[in-house]
């Protein structure tokens, strides 16, 4: 199968501005040769002998958005409990909730996520949660692009099931659905996982090869209560166990990082998923991520489960980290548009550990490609392409959403997911879960 | 001409959830009905004999949204400056393009930025600029409601251009367009209207009854630079020039104004715009403005110009109040979304001194109306219809945009803009604007 996008900007975010040199939109134009899952050829005028031609007169093509940090099946709950102080929403409203669901709405609820995803220019995502073959399914059927956890809270003895089903998990999908699906171990948080538990995980994290997917430091509260039991702070915790010794490690959130704590995080493998509008709407802070990032530690984006954050459009994310580092700083020239654009591609790629495959649109990389229409108001005129994408495009300008070579949206269309019946489904599975609550 | 507006769920923002007791989005449905400029009837089942029906089915309807402060012709240079230092962005690039614009790219820039706020959703807007006789000539084409004032900035003698000019527009504009346009007097800011003109400004404004739109406190720079010549804040020099006594004046920004300048603005009539998009972009901080709505100071929302903001999307402005709120007090409570909604409308309103015309959904006030589709994967499923707005919907979802009664945007297309000769235009004079800066 081959696929030719022709007439497109092309914005590799290689770190150059466009592999076709000196390009401004709308002045040249390139193609896009995809063959099988694998982007083959860019260049000018490519004529081949092709299955589908798309054409991208007035787009520009770039790299998807790689979504570090989810909980796809949250979509079920989004907007149920904002507004809410953080511990009211999970006890009084998500744990409630979460717990009628059965593993059906877990597979509908992750089918609404990549539909919302897939429809903002997403193409990629790491997840953690429970009922696990249900989100690999769910994936599988869509065509996304995935790195799965289940989710491991060890704060009652359940005789070793959690770690079971989440080497079940890695023996089941590691490496399917043609390479689209990695996994990894999900243990919860510093706050949920005793040392014990913890270690065991990082050993057979080392062993197996695995990566690791932990909450960090998202709160205050959370530095409070390492402090008390451990003397520590959450991020010396987990640096005591021996998270970042052999591991490769993708944290959540890591809000409330001191500079010491950032000195213990240098040379880490892996790196944050800075997910800047979850904590925002929780007030929870802001990461430390430019800070970070001087300190050579790989920052990606994620968007959390849309329980919290509610939108789970990346080009939010996008917007919100570069605002928060500019007031942190009171600097407007910190994390400028070109950056933020690479963090929440090829950034979130490395903390994947999937930059070998996206993250930049170059030949021999997998097609893993989003298309944008910039023939609207709001983007135009063209004076900077990488600001109107960092500040004005929103995941309603994603025109079309390729996964590895496989088209899942084009003209806004979903390609593998009825978008009517999805709707029905999660409207009345939804109503169910939280009656009464 | 009657307009008929069936099957939607109806958001009156008058401070209930809806005018129709009881309704959640997708159970109950309700009719609008526009004789004219006005909302005639709100209701079940209305029948009329009408000359148009809009199908609102899967629709919310609600109060057009309000932004309380733009500089509409800089849409010509959004995406030009950005991650600039505030003085480089001013002095580097926006002046000497500003200096280049003919009274003809004021124009095209005006109508482009109602382009993109009618396309997300807003109705009536506040002006600040230069030119503005072009300006109101686009808004009069373009049918959107508007408050218009001629800035001025006193730092060189003009021999009173600035303020003939400034009478010019209101004797020639105010009221006009059907009552659509109303007007201003626009003294730039504290560090650029020294005491004397200051004052004469005021004073021409207590006689003629005209309300007065002012910057105030946008950075820390113009704190230093006011306590430096006059040793008071920005606030106080205000106060101390008699704006507050008998004007209504409209405020931009007042992001560095402390518990004493709060005070001060204790009872003015008016209120503050917050444009907290612009105040992240640039690095200047966050308004207070919950604590000034605590004292009873009217708070509305804006986006500036999109020199500064890039975007002139009024939902993400939203979305970034509510979350700088919650962000600065540690707390999700903090703005929720029905308050973060009502200052993007009814607040916005009042600061344009036209609530009693707009700014809810309510038989009697003028139909500036717009109608959202929830018939989308990021808006479903719907357990909270604010907290959908506040915090998921972006413009893209609008699908219909009324102004006075006027249809300006049905199924996204625009009715009284030719959007392909606009973007032409648009293309080729930004591109002259800024040749070699």
């Amino acid at each position: 199968m081959k696929t030719l996008i022709k007439n497109v900007v092309i914005l590799s975010l290689t770190g150059e501005t466009s592999p076709i040199n000196g390009h401004r939109f709308g002045e040249k134009f390139g193609d896009i040769l995809i063959e099988g899952d694998t982007i083959q050829k860019l260049g000018h005028a490519i004529t081949d002998d092709v299955d589908k031609v798309i054409e991208g007169r007035g787009m520009l093509a770039m790299p998807g958005l790689i979504n570090a940090h989810q909980h796809t099946p949250m979509s079920l709950l989004k907007g149920f409990s904002d507004d809410l102080k953080l511990m009211d929403w999970l006890d009084q409203k998500m744990l409630p909730a979460e717990a009628r669901m059965t593993p059906e709405d877990i597979f509908w609820g992750a089918k609404l996520s990549m539909a919302e995803m897939i429809k903002s220019g997403t193409t990629a995502f790491a997840d953690m949660y429970i009922h696990m073959n249900e989100i690999a399914s769910a994936v599988v059927e869509v065509g996304m692009r995935a790195s799965l956890a289940r989710g491991m809270v060890f704060l009652q003895d359940d005789g070793g099931k959690r770690l079971t089903e989440a080497l079940e998990l890695v023996e089941r999908w590691n490496g399917k659905a043609g390479g689209t699906i990695s996994t990894m171990l999900g243990p919860h948080a510093p706050y949920t996982c005793p040392p014990e538990p913890l270690k065991e995980i990082i050993k057979i994290a080392e062993e197996m090869n695995l990566p690791i997917h932990i909450h960090l430091a998202e709160t205050k509260e959370e530095v409070i209560k390492i402090r008390d039991k451990y003397n520590q702070t959450p991020t010396e915790y987990l640096y005591q166990a021996g998270l970042f010794e052999k591991s490769h490690v993708l944290l959540a959130h890591s809000v409330h990082v001191n500079r010491r704590d950032i000195g213990l995080l240098k040379g880490m493998r892996g790196g944050v998923s800075h997910n800047p509008v979850s904590n925002l709407k929780l007030g929870c802070g802001i990461a430390p991520v430019s800070e970070m990032m001087n300190q050579g530690i790989g920052v990606g984006i994620g968007t959390d489960g849309s329980g919290s954050a509610t939108t789970i459009d990346m080009f939010e994310e996008i917007k919100a980290a570069a605002w928060l580092q500019k007031l942190d700083y009171g600097d407007p020239t910190v994390l400028p548009a070109s950056q933020v654009l690479r963090m929440a591609t090829i950034g979130s790629a490395k903390l994947l550990k999937i930059d070998h495959q996206v993250g930049t649109l170059e030949v021999g990389k997998k097609a893993d490609i989003i298309l944008i229409d910039m023939n609207k108001p709001h983007l135009q005129p063209v004076h900077h392409i990488e600001s109107l994408l960092a500040y004005s495009v929103n995941g309603a300008d994603v025109d079309t959403t390729i996964v590895n070579g496989k088209v899942l949206m084009q003209n806004r269309k979903l390609v593998t997911i009825d978008e009517e019946e999805l709707l029905k489904q999660v409207s009345t599975r939804a109503k169910r879960i939280v009656e009464g609550i």
